[in-house]
């Protein structure tokens, strides 16, 4: 609820800050951070994407400023009425809510805007005021939380509850940690693969936390993935597909993405990817397919960020271009269904 | 554990059948329902596909039979030693695993075919052989579930434990049900109206089981609806999005599909449609979009199947050409976040 509070504090010092305007007979106006690419820089020291120092004004001095600034206004106010009737909301929700009130929202691009806008002026991601994406991850592990939602407040429950795995969604992402007698936290990118992990025990064998990320981690996956290794100080290891994409959903956990630079909540600097390697591909004599087209784009893309620079990024990059292939985690099964948790992850980890 | 014994005993007797040629020289062969166009009937009193009688033999005497007959007792191999070891595994992984093998699987298609096979030969869905799907929906209900997986033998949770909704995966779909206060069951595609639902206590206020089908329901979430609507003679309804995709994710989930007419169990013949309507658009004003060239095709596509000829299927697809308009569940939001379930829905359910 702390998070919360600090979200619903920002957005009422906003909004006095209009009132004492209006009160003035001054036009009303707020600094906005500027998010235009000269103003989003990867900070080499925090390991992540931070926004710069310029702001912009937007002023009702300006007519063409008017239908921006209220607009921000108004899912300021809104946003302060999810926290205080503590309701969750989607970005597509927010849309259709601003349809009932006529705010000349041209589509739902134009309201997604307002509310990135909203979190950086008032320095909080927008699940703090309650607007969650729809895209669920899970998370399995010896880990006892309690909830601080509606109705469940002071209820814990043991994450390894549920076999299949416990969603991460609103209630799971605000709940306070209890106990845990996990040493690290493992991230994998595919579903069956998760599954392998639950059901193989590979959460006991290795103390470990397991989260699917179902492909690109949600944001209040990151978010969580962050807390665990900051709030209980713990390593934090990441599997994904050996692909082009399966680094960019490492390096996303690790260092966020430019879009969200306004929100380093989402970013865990520490954390570090683990594998599929492409020279896995080789080493394990992996199935493994060619690389498209688009894939080797991607890679020349990447090549160029200055956040693969280093190894392992570069040396694996290099890899991909060499051998020109790609696999699957589900590729290990070929060795058997337990091969993964046995050997590969044993071997990796060590 | 019973339809698993059962796909067990089914897989036995066919390899017995196998073993009984071998032994008595013969050159191994096996009957395989065929699943072609002429042969898939769609059922009108049992209200789903089923396959017709037309069998196909497959024999080692044809030398083009020869690959796919080993394949199939090698996936039947495999799909016994899935259910002996307990072990979850996807589509995805049994292709890799045959990679293992060297069987000549020209790419996964033929692997899943194989594995289509195999049902529709022992009569038993995949699930039952321990290949799952990746993807996941969630339930949220006041219903005590019996887990039977591996290591939580006998051991029960109330499906309302985690706010977020219990993922339907492997461990929950085959759970024996234990008590419930629930009286309907209520389907619904999008995860923001499923979050909306728990939030306002739907599942409350109107004894229901929520399941979010995440669009398309998977097939372990479909077995599931069926099994609450046969095993706890619950009535089933489905809400979609006002769009011809979501009728039919309604209607997959009432009849099956074409492709898993050799899976009846997959199919809740008295589940129910029950919006979001094409008349709901102008009823209630709410906010949409022209339909899609892509859209109206699909709909001259539903209009030719047999299955959308009776109301309400037949009167809002005519009322889709007539308005040209479709709209989302999140719509709704326009009349504030609480309208659909205390206004909406009562009505639709009265």
């Amino acid at each position: 609820m702390k998070k919360e509070s600090k979200a619903k504090r920002s957005i009422v010092s906003m909004a006095l800050q209009v009132l004492k305007q209006v009160e003035k007979k001054e036009p009303p106006s707020l600094e906005i951070p500027l998010r235009t690419v000269d103003n989003i820089i990867f900070d080499e020291k925090k390991g992540h994407y931070v926004l710069g120092p310029k702001k912009a004004i937007r002023t009702s001095r300006n007519v063409k400023h008017l239908k921006p600034l209220t607009q921000l206004v108004w899912v300021a106010s809104l946003a302060r009425k999810l926290i205080d009737e503590d309701k969750t909301s989607t970005l597509r929700d927010v849309f259709y809510m601003a349809e009932g009130v006529e705010l000349g929202f041209e589509d739902q691009s134009e309201s997604d805007r307002i509310i990135t806008e909203l979190e950086s002026v008032i320095g909080s991601p927008r699940e703090d005021f309650k607007i969650y994406p729809e895209e669920r991850s899970a998370i399995f592990a010896d880990l006892t939380i309690e909830y601080t939602v509606k109705g469940y407040e002071g209820r814990r429950i043991n994450l390894t509850s549920h076999p299949d795995g416990l969603m991460i969604g609103p209630a799971l992402a605000t709940s306070k940690f209890v106990k845990t007698s996990a040493d690290k936290v493992l991230c994998i990118e595919k579903g069956a693969m998760f599954t392998r992990f639950v059901e193989e025990k590979a959460w006991k064998k290795y103390n470990a936390i397991l989260i699917h990320t179902a492909g690109q981690a949600p944001r209040a996956t990151r978010r969580l993935i962050r807390r665990l290794n900051t709030e209980l100080d713990l390593p934090v290891y990441i599997f994904t597909d050996a692909d082009p994409w399966g680094l960019h959903i490492a390096q996303v956990i690790i260092s966020g993405s430019a879009n969200a630079a306004h929100v380093p909540e989402l970013a865990t600097p520490k954390a570090r990817w683990m594998g599929v390697y492409a020279s896995d591909i080789e080493e394990y004599k992996l199935p493994s397919t060619r690389l498209l087209d688009v894939d080797i784009k991607r890679l020349n893309e990447l090549k160029k960020d200055k956040r693969y620079t280093k190894d392992p990024w570069r040396k694996e990059i290099d890899k991909f271009f060499e051998i020109k292939k790609k696999a699957e985690q589900e590729a290990f099964s070929k060795y058997g269904l337990s091969y993964m948790v046995d050997v590969y992850l044993k071997k990796r980890l060590a």
